[in-house]
C-alpha cells in the first residue's frame, strides 16, 4: 500500500521568487523574445503545425510550335526538336553545319594538324577526329579512311531567326502522394502567352521571352548554343483553398558558367541521317547542331495541418520559455546588486556524506549557507552559471 | 585548492514532493503518455534508433516485348518504342497518323483557317503550322511553302489493339551508398507475369495490367495517349534479414489532370523519317504519334541501427518526461484544493536587494512566504504557470 | 500596481549544492562529455552554425570523342553514341548485331521453338518475337508474317576494341539557389586526362579508366553491356574560399546486381534505320546493340554561416548540459554513501491538502522530511530518478 501511495506522488521543483524590477523585466523580456520566435518564426513562418510532403510526383509534357527558315529550307517541329517525344528535356536547333553525302571511303583530312609533305608524316592507323590515317599523304594532307568528305565545321552559318518566336507549351501535373492531392498547370483557356505580370499562369512560353527572362541575349545563345531551365515551383498550403495552390514559373541559364568560360563555350552535338543507295551502299548526312536546350524542372512541397507536429512544437515552445532562466541566472547571480544574497537563497549547500550530519546542522541555517555561497561563487565563476 | 573543491561540486534542484492522489495520478498519467509516445511512435514507428540513407542510387533498364498489327503492317519493338535504348522513360506508340512522301514545295493549306477567295486573304510570309504563306490563293486555300502535302490530323485512325498484351520487363538495381548495400529486383526465374497478389515481385508487366492497376481504360488511353508511372519503392530495414528488403510496385496515371481537362487532353508528338531520292532530293514521312508514356520512378531509403541517434533520442525521451511538470504545475497551483498552500511550499519569495536583508529575515518563515504567494498568485495567474 | 510588480518578478529553481568529490567529478565529467559532443560533433562536424542548401541546380553536357573500327567499317561519334544530343545519360555502342534489308513479308522463323513438321504445328495468328504465324510450315519452320528475314542474334560478334580509348568530356555547372552561388567544373585548360591522383579535376575521362575505376573488366562489359555512373559531388562550405568548392568524381557500376545475376545479364536494345526503295516500298536495317550506358549523376549541398541556426544550437547546447543531472541524480540518490541524507535535502515533502496545514507544521522540519524521504525512496526506486 505504502508503495502505491509513494508512487502516486507529484514532485515539482522548489522555486525562489525574486521580486526585483531589473531581473523581472529582463526575465519577461527574454521570455517574450522566445515566445515571439516560436509564434512568428516556428509557427507562422515555418508552419510547424503542418506535416509536409516533399515527395512531389510530377509529369511533364512539352510541345513546341513554330515554323523556321534555314538556308532556303523550311523547318518544322519534326525537323528542329530533338528528341521529338515532348519530354521535359529537349533541344531546339538554331544553327546547323551540314555535311551531306558522306560515304565510308578514303579522303584527305581537312584539319591543318594533318598537313604533310610526304607519307612519313602520316603514321598509319593513327586515329584522327574523322578516321584512321592510311599512311599516305595526298594533296599535302594526310589521307584518312573514314566518312568522306570530312566535316568542315569552321564555316560561318546563320541562325534560325524565327526560333525567337517559337512557342513552348508545357503541360505539367503534380501529385502529393501523402495527401493524395493532384493538380495541373492548365488554366481554363490556352489562348494566352506567358507574361510574368499580365498572365503569370499561362503555360505557353515564347522562346524569346524565356531567353530574355533568363537574362540572356537570343542571338548569342542561338549562335553558340546553351541550356536554359523553366522551373515550375509548387508550394502549396493545403489548409488554404484549392485554387491558391498555383505554379510559379522561373527561368535561369543552367550552363551560366560555360558562358563566361572560353575553354568550351556553348552547346552543340553531332548526329547523322542514314540513307542507302539502290546498290545497297550506305551514305549519311552528318549534322553538327547548335541549339538551345530547355530543361523543365519541377519542385515543390505541400503542407497540411496535423495534430502530432502541432502538439510537439507547442510543448517545445512552452518548455523553451524556461530556457530564459539560464541567461537570467547568470545575470542575477553575478552582475546584479545583491547577487550574493540571491545566491544565499538559491543555493542550499550540503557537503560530503562523511561529515554530512554535522554540516547538515549548520547548513540548515540559510544565512550561513548564504555566506558559504558568497565565498564559493567568488572563487569559481563557472559555477554561478547554475549548471 | 578551494577553487578546485568548489568546482567539483554537484548542484541539483531542490524539489517539493506532493503526496496527493489527484495530482499524483495526473502526474504519472502524463509521464506514461510521454513515454508511450516515445516508445511507440519515436522508437518503434519512426525507428529513431537508426540512421537513414535516403540518397538511393538506382539504375533502370526496360525492355518491351510484343508484336503489333497496324494498318496491314506488322510493328515490332524497333517500330513502336521511342526512344529505343531501354531507358526509364519511354513511349509505346498506340496510334499513328502518317503523312508519307513530304517534300519541301508549295501547296495549299488544309486548315480551314486559311480558306480564301483571293490572294489578299493570304498575307505573304505569314507562318502557318505547316509553312509560310506564299501570298497566293490556290483552289480556295492559301498556298504555303513548306513540307507538302500538309498533314491532315483530323482523320480517325485505329489503335494498336495488340499493345494491351505487350510486356514490359523492368530491370532495376539500387544501392545505398552509406551502407554500401546493393540489391536488384530480379527474382530467381523470369517465367512469370506481375500480379499484385499472386506474384508481386515479378518484374515483367503486361501493359494492359498496368493500365488497369492505374485505374484507366486501355482503349481511351491508347486513343488519346497518356503518361503512366511504374513506381518502385525500396523501404529497407537493414537490421532485418537481407531478403526482407524487397521492391514494392505501384502504378498511377501521372497526367491524371490532363485527362479531366478538355483544353489539351492526352499525349502525342510528331517525328519524321528522312529519305533521299536518287537525285539527292530529300523527302520525309511525317508521323503524328499517340502513345502511352511509361515513367519508371524509383524511391526508397534504408535504415540501420546506429549508436548516436539511439543515445540522443533516449536522452531526449528521458528529459521529455520532465515536461509533464509544466502541465501538472498549472493544475496543482491553480485548480487543486489547497493550491495556495502548495504555492507556499513551492515558491520562496525574495524581494529586491535594496531591502533584502530585512525582508530576508521575515520571508525566511515559510508560512509568511506562503501568504505572500497566495496574494501574488491571485493577482497574476500567468505567474502560476511556473515559468 | 501590485499586479504589475507581481508580473515583473523572476523565478528560478532553488538548488541543493552537494560538496562531494565523487558526485562532483561525475557531474563535471558528464557535462564535459555533453559539451564535447556539441562542440566536436554538432558544431565542427555537422556544421550546425550553417544553413544548408541541398536543392542543387545542375546542368550536364557530355561529348564523346574517338574513332572506332567495326567489321571493316569506321564508326564515329554520330554512329556509336545514342542519344546524340550530349545529355547526362547516353550509350556508347560496343557490339552490334545487324540484320540489313528487312522488309515486311512472309518468311520462316529462325527460332527452334517454331520447328515444325506440318502446318498443324503453327497456329495461325499466334505472335512470335518477330511476327505473326501464318499457319503454314515452310522448310520445317513455321512461317511468319513480319519483318523478313528475321534476326538471328545468336551469332558471335566482336566488340569495338577502340572504345576503351574513347574520351568523355563532361561539362557540369551547378547553382545553389538560396545563396545564388554558381560554379562550373571546367579547369583553366582542357589539355588533360582525368586521373584520380595526378589530375582529379580534369573533366575528360577515358572510357577504359572509368570502367577500371568502377572495378570492372572492359572486355566483359563491352561484350555483355552494362551501366556505369560518373558521380559528381559538390560539397561546398561557402564560409571558406571560393576555389575550395570543387567537384569530386567517383565511378560505380549501377547494374552491379544484373552482372552477378544470370537471369538477364548485361544491357542491350534494338533499334532500326528506315530506308525506302525508289518504288516507295520501305525496308529497314535492324540493329541489336550492346553498349556501355553512362549515367552522369550530380549531387551536393552548400552551407553558409547563418545566425538563426547558430543561436538555436548554442541555446540547445547550453540547456543540454543540464541533462547530466538526470543521470547524476540517479547516482546521488541511490548509490552514493549518505544517499538518504541527500534525499532529505533534495526532497521537501508536502502531503494532501486535506491534512496539509498540520503536516505542514511538522514537515517544515528538514530532518523529519528527510526521514519521510528515506522511507519513501526505499519502497519505490523509480521515484528517486527524480522525475
Amino acid at each position: 500500500m505504502g508503495c502505491v501511495t509513494d508512487f502516486f506522488t507529484y514532485e515539482t521543483t522548489k522555486s525562489v521568487v525574486v521580486k526585483s524590477w531589473t531581473i523581472g523585466v529582463i526575465n519577461r523580456a527574454v521570455q517574450l523574445l522566445i515566445i515571439t520566435y516560436f509564434v512568428c518564426w516556428v509557427f507562422l513562418h515555418e508552419k510547424a503545425y503542418q506535416i509536409r510532403d516533399s515527395s512531389i510526383e510530377s509529369s511533364v509534357m512539352t510541345k513546341v510550335k513554330g515554323i523556321g527558315r534555314y538556308s532556303k529550307q523550311i523547318m518544322d517541329v519534326a525537323d528542329y526538336v530533338i528528341p521529338p517525344q515532348g519530354s521535359s528535356v529537349f533541344v531546339i536547333l538554331t544553327k546547323l553545319i551540314t555535311t551531306p553525302k558522306q560515304v565510308l571511303n578514303h579522303c584527305p583530312e581537312t584539319d591543318d594538324k594533318y598537313k604533310c609533305s610526304n607519307d612519313s608524316y602520316c603514321t598509319r592507323n593513327n586515329p584522327t577526329s574523322n578516321g584512321f590515317l592510311t599512311g599516305r599523304c595526298v594533296r599535302s594532307y594526310c589521307q584518312i579512311q573514314g566518312w568522306c568528305p570530312t566535316e568542315n565545321d569552321t564555316v560561318r552559318m546563320p541562325i534560325v531567326m524565327e526560333a525567337e518566336n517559337f512557342t513552348i507549351f508545357v503541360k505539367n501535373s503534380v501529385r502529393f502522394p501523402i495527401f493524395d492531392f493532384e493538380r495541373g498547370n492548365l488554366p481554363g483557356s490556352l489562348n494566352c502567352r506567358y507574361d510574368p505580370h499580365k498572365s503569370p499562369f499561362c503555360p505557353i512560353f515564347r522562346l524569346g521571352d524565356i531567353v530574355r527572362l533568363a537574362g540572356q541575349n537570343f542571338t548569342n545563345l542561338a549562335e553558340k548554343g546553351g541550356v536554359l531551365s523553366i522551373k515550375i515551383g509548387w508550394l502549396c498550403d493545403l489548409d488554404q483553398s484549392w485554387d491558391l495552390c498555383v505554379p510559379r514559373y522561373s527561368f535561369t541559364r543552367l550552363d551560366g558558367v560555360s558562358e563566361k568560360n572560353n575553354v568550351s563555350p556553348g552547346y552543340n552535338f553531332r548526329f547523322a541521317r542514314y540513307y542507302m543507295n539502290p546498290d545497297g551502299s550506305e551514305f549519311r548526312t552528318l549534322i553538327k547542331a547548335f541549339g538551345i536546350r530547355i530543361d523543365v524542372l519541377v519542385y515543390g512541397n505541400a503542407g497540411k495541418f496535423n495534430i502530432i507536429p502541432t502538439l510537439i512544437n507547442t510543448v517545445a515552445a512552452f518548455t523553451s520559455v524556461g530556457v530564459g532562466t539560464v541567461l537570467c541566472d547568470i545575470i542575477l547571480l553575478n552582475f546584479l546588486k545583491g547577487a550574493d544574497q540571491y545566491k544565499a537563497k538559491k543555493f542550499e549547500e550540503i557537503s560530503d556524506a562523511s561529515t554530512s550530519f554535522g554540516s547538515h546542522m549548520f547548513k540548515s541555517d540559510q544565512t550561513l549557507a548564504g555566506r558559504g555561497d558568497e565565498k564559493r561563487s567568488t572563487d569559481s565563476g563557472a559555477f554561478s552559471i547554475g549548471l
